[in-house]
């Protein structure tokens, strides 16, 4: 049984807390915010705190705080040598105080207050600054997910940087799809399955292979109806961007590419 | 029951083969193309041809062949006032010769030909350019989907526009992503539950509503780092044109934006 103290009340800690409350072979010994209000409803559940000098023993800590609170609040922390970890992509496992066992809890997905999360399905990269600590945090991610990753701080970087590419900027994209429908009185929805099959022709075939359209065709004609469509200058810089991207990724072997469509 | 002729033999024309000769209500008389070598396995099935002069009565003929084919093939189908139709998200029905009545039937979605489809969810979009045409277009749509639905020109080209966009530019970010992640030896793997997450959560909310990330906290210290850790100039480009973007898009009403992130 890995006992742990959850620390933060944002989307990451909420999501993580559900997750372990519902493990097995984890206890959630304490959670610690330093309001009470946000965490005060699980009261019955587990025992709460905002003061931190009352944290009490634990195998694991989980500062779930934003990026920029992670030093501070480490430094609070009024014990040594036990193992404290933050659940950032982006920040360094160096930002956690010296004077506790450092590492990294990352769930890689993107958390929204409102809708509940399958933690089954989504990956845990985990990072320790110290060997011995890794099979206690494979081990903890474990309790809550099939998908456990070792891995250093540059490929956690990478995976964060590269997430905004999937998440983010994929998002935008559906929404500028969304302004050009909206223009003409088109419904976005027509386009959600394409959406959906867009994501699962991933799962199995690399992007590289994935992709089809005017711009891997080189189909002058519709990219040059395409661009005169487009209302937007904003647009056009990102389909000519784009257009361009795809040209780049698929010009050195464009003789030997797969046609797809 | 609808009677219809099937010309072509690319993808659009082997799935909605399938799709048909599954369907009830819809009976294919025949399928054309101009080499026999890509249907004739299909021969005990249907029947075949690729003698233009040959072609049967049939309620609709489908032209499911390239673009720049359809005016000219159009043009030497050997009858005169039966219904026919491309199925091409950009090409006006007005390239249908017009001794005939002319019409659209476009599934939008992207095909495969390794890729088996079901078209139950794939919406189908239809058009006639004579208005007695529409409930025999709309018949032959509900045979294979649920999704179908009557619209313009205007409204077609604006989808197919859009359907680059959440089709080919994202992919187009993925495959961005795998670069970035193959770069550090991290695993473009650990990357899919989020892109089905992205996809799966504009099934529910606005692309606008579902948006989170550093560029709409106009997080600079990590949109900065981002930057510093990119290699190559074409993800630096991409990385600031769609930060620009979900800047301008969310500016304006940024107070009253409801956080999800």
């Amino acid at each position: 049984m890995i006992s742990i103290v959850l620390l933060g009340a944002g989307n990451v800690a909420s999501h993580l807390y559900k997750a372990f409350h519902k493990a097995e072979d984890v206890t959630i010994k304490q959670w610690y915010n330093r309001t009470l209000e946000p965490i005060e409803g699980y009261n019955n559940e587990v025992s709460i705190t905002n003061d931190i000098s009352q944290l009490v023993e634990a195998d694991i800590y989980i500062l779930a705080v934003s990026d920029d609170a992670i030093a501070q609040l480490s430094k609070e922390l009024p014990f040594e040598n036990r193992l404290v970890v933050h659940t950032s992509g982006s920040t360094s496992a160096y930002d956690i105080d010296k004077k506790n066992r450092r590492g990294v809890f990352y769930p890689l997905q993107t958390f929204s207050k409102s809708t509940d999360i399958d933690f089954s399905t989504i990956p845990i990269c985990y990072e320790a600054l110290i060997r011995t600590d890794y099979s206690i945090l494979k081990a903890l991610s474990k309790t809550i997910t099939n998908k456990t990753h070792k891995i250093n701080t540059d490929q956690r970087q990478a995976l964060h940087l590269a997430a905004v590419f999937v998440n983010n900027f994929t998002n935008q994209l559906y929404r500028v799809a969304h302004e050009i429908t909206e223009s003409q009185g088109a419904e976005f929805d027509i386009l959600k399955p394409l959406i959906l099959e867009t994501a699962n022709k991933v799962q199995e075939l690399s992007p590289y292979l994935a992709q089809t359209g005017p711009a891997l065709r080189n189909d002058k004609k519709t990219i040059k109806r395409h661009l005169k469509q487009l209302e937007k200058e904003e647009h056009k810089a990102i389909y000519e961007l784009l257009t361009k991207s795809i040209k780049k990724t698929h010009s050195v072997s464009f003789k030997h590419k797969k046609k797809k469509d």
